[in-house]
């Protein structure tokens, strides 16, 4: 996977994390995953495809995404429902978008798939290639998050 | 949705399962779902763009994908390691590439993301689209598992 991937994806995460809850996202070094380092309780995934085929996957603990949403929608979110699920698909949806462009700007062309939200205490994603995953962690004064990227290529 | 979706992803799911674990897979009514029926132990989740947007997913419970494995690999499996994450993927991989296959042959263009492999105790999946998500139950002798198919249009 071409190391220019990770840039776009990784202030993609800032910008919207910023425009969507009025956060400031930290990302912390980013690494090549091996294993199944990233576990979380609610994870939003969307499958790209096009010049390559790839996979973003943003994961949260219930206490970060809960207090990342409350700072956003001004009232104090508890637990996983709905309105969360459909947060994490819009936020994981604009990341991928948001990339995307500035990839497309690079030459690279490529379309995604509609998000699908996770929820489940302590649950691990694997993103099946033959190419590596790169994690990138971040940190907010509402707990950290993880930003999963994997191309085929 | 368009329901000629429906067909080939259930038919592609019979011939994977059988073709891959030697196993019959029996369908039972697709439905739309509702809310967050389908709970789980380890999913697959593969995205899929250009004439339409979606997702595929397929989720067994852990005595579910264990039996299907030993049977398919001819070995006791127990607990969700990494060749079962593999296993999952390659399933995921194999379904959507068989039904998009038949797909195109209806003059549907369409693409697919890398699978994606969730395991956690009894994980929830939603598809984030303004379309449909079509659940297909399927029953075997070795337990059951269930196809979610999701479209934009």
């Amino acid at each position: 996977m071409d190391v220019t991937y990770i840039n776009p994806f990784l202030n993609a995460t800032i910008n919207v994390i910023k425009t969507m809850a009025f956060v400031d996202a930290r990302p912390g070094k980013p690494y090549i995953k091996k294993g199944d380092t990233a576990v979380g309780d609610v994870s939003g995934i969307i499958g790209i495809t096009g010049d390559n085929e790839g996979t973003l996957s943003i994961t949260f603990s219930q206490a970060s995404i809960e207090a990342i949403l409350s700072n956003m929608l001004g009232e104090t979110i508890s637990g996983i429902n709905e309105d969360v699920r459909d947060a994490v698909g819009e936020i994981t949806n604009m990341i991928s978008g948001d990339a995307r462009r500035v990839l497309s700007e690079l030459g690279l062309k490529l379309s995604a798939a509609i998000p699908t939200v996770i929820s489940g205490k302590n649950h691990t994603i694997t993103h099946i290639s033959s190419g590596p995953t790169i994690a990138i962690p971040f940190a907010t004064d509402h707990g950290p998050f993880n930003v999963e990227v994997c191309f085929a290529h």
